[in-house]
């Protein structure tokens, strides 16, 4: 049987040049025959994530750059076809970081644990969406740095995406008026229509912080407590202008520093005047959350309290211009590839 | 008899066009009678702060404009010289608000609480000072926000002022290698030399993002755990760029931000990089803890473990001028007026 991946054969030259789908060349590779304490895992899906563009960088980001030359980094869900893992029989479902691959090889020294999921609660990718990295990240920043209370308001950028949903219909449950900013009104409307939130904002609407700063008076009148930040820049900008004292804000992503990294804040002086909190979070450090966690958030999805949206492209060929896609905002909920 | 004092008359008109000596008038005054439960006080000191110019302006702020028409607010330390109440008689020594103006009328109803001090201890000016809001600020911003740890590296902005020169210090009984920026190679010998900080960088030398970037790189060759920011803007940029990993910044002042404050901030995404934590805090809000603060203080300086300097003008009438000076930072350490 042959494995076909995609390696990463070269790197984005500078932060506003982004990736291209030369960075990415698809290999056909045999399947390598399993040591003893490892499984091979046959990936149904593939989960394309906004940081894998921090990773393609050679600069210094929380994590090293991913090397060349090898299969590109990410989560994947499978079933195992073939297993040499007292813990992984053949047949069971899991999840891992199974990397841009058809198959792969589950083993106990993976930097990300493999984790089996049961294959009869939910379907096999919400376990790579809203039930997974991009669940529990949502969920670590509300429940861990927003710390919303009920009649507070809330704002959630890239809240149609993987992210931001969760984060909007989890703070909405604390009984906080939510308010999104997504790019588009399409996108606006499954925001308001399908997860619930009180209002969103198209920003592509309000381009600069004069006009988005008045949106954003207009649909959080009382201003803001808590803000879940996906994007930065002027976004970040124009919530800051807005925020309530002893504001709270959970920095989850800065995709636009890549290409408005030098959007010049007017409002940075509202972290003293308001007494704000800024924390920057990455997941990855707080792995013992999440089992409790994705308890929650299946549970929040089973009983319907969380609804989510998928984007789906289709075959290991198409995962680099579905991941350009993802980082245009081409997507709405959870951008993944089917394997199979 | 007469009371000197200083009228609140005008308003800076922006962000930019800063306080001048216009914005004062000094007149004079009778001394109204004492109610019950009041006392009145000679002002032997008056306190200048940089917080100051905040209540100056008409825009939002973390308190409400000053009222123009009246005796500019600012904290005092002097005598009681008659009474009619209960716990502070003829004669104690007491600190308090008591504006800019040669005598106050203590009452127990004021915002900011009059405490009587020790005559004995310590000089009565440093209750306005290393031991008052500046040194209980630093402290707060130290053991609460700034968090450091024995071996790590702080680095203190403003480390010649009354606040900085106390936060520093701090850090470094606390184990640390301690960095100080102050504007100009006097300040900084003070910072080195007299506060004992580990180095002090001159940011007038730097006065760009990349020299001054550099320097701190020279400075803190193992990065940046923890930042006391009485500043913001180009210096605030500068150490986002070196901290390390779950690093921690106390947001005190921001004093740039009238001159300075559309400074592009190229290293925000620090904040999600190394997952900061940025706090924003205004001790008045904190007042349950300035006890036990100050007599931390008292005790640090009593053993000369703290030390401390101070810059004094002379007579009610030179109030503005030292003020507009202390904003120009013409000052090194604690700012003061002396009324008697």
């Amino acid at each position: 049987m042959e494995n076909l991946q995609q390696i990463l054969v070269s790197r984005p030259t500078s932060l506003s040049d982004g990736p291209s789908l030369d960075n990415f060349r698809l290999v056909s590779s045999p399947l390598p025959a399993l040591a003893e304490g490892e499984a091979l895992v046959r990936n149904h899906y593939l989960s394309l994530d906004p940081y894998m563009r921090g990773r393609m960088m050679a600069g210094k980001s929380y994590t090293a750059p991913h090397p060349l030359g090898e299969v590109m980094i990410g989560g994947t869900a499978g079933v195992v076809l073939d297993s040499r893992h007292p813990d992984f029989e053949i047949g069971c479902h899991v999840v891992g970081d199974g990397g841009w691959q058809q198959y792969s090889v589950l083993s106990t020294d993976a930097p990300m644990p493999w984790r089996r999921i049961d294959p009869h609660q939910l379907p096999m990718s919400t376990h790579l969406g809203v039930t997974g990295l991009p669940g529990v990240t949502a969920w670590y920043g509300i429940n861990r740095i927003c710390l919303p209370r009920k009649g507070e308001t809330v704002v959630v950028s890239a809240a149609s995406g993987a992210v931001g949903s969760v984060a909007g219909q989890l703070a909405r449950g604390a009984g906080c008026r939510v308010i999104g900013l997504a790019g588009g009104s399409e996108k606006c409307r499954v925001v308001t229509g399908e997860y619930g939130f009180d209002a969103c904002i198209d920003y592509k609407a309000h381009p600069d912080l004069d006009t988005l700063s008045q949106a954003l008076a207009d649909a959080a009148p009382d201003g803001i407590d808590a803000y879940f930040d996906n994007v930065g820049g002027l976004l970040l900008d124009a919530v800051l202008g807005r925020m309530n004292p002893a504001g709270r804000i959970a920095v989850c992503g800065a995709l636009t520093r890549f290409n408005d990294h030098l959007h010049p804040m007017h409002n940075l002086s509202a972290i003293l005047t308001a007494r704000l909190r800024l924390q920057g979070f990455v997941i990855g450090e707080h792995l013992d959350l999440w089992a409790a966690a994705a308890q929650e958030l299946i549970q929040g999805v089973t009983t319907g309290q969380i609804r989510y949206r998928e984007t789906i492209a289709h075959g290991i060929a198409a995962a680099p211009q579905a991941f350009l896609g993802l980082l245009r905002g081409r997507n709405i909920g959870k951008q993944l590839v089917q394997l199979t």
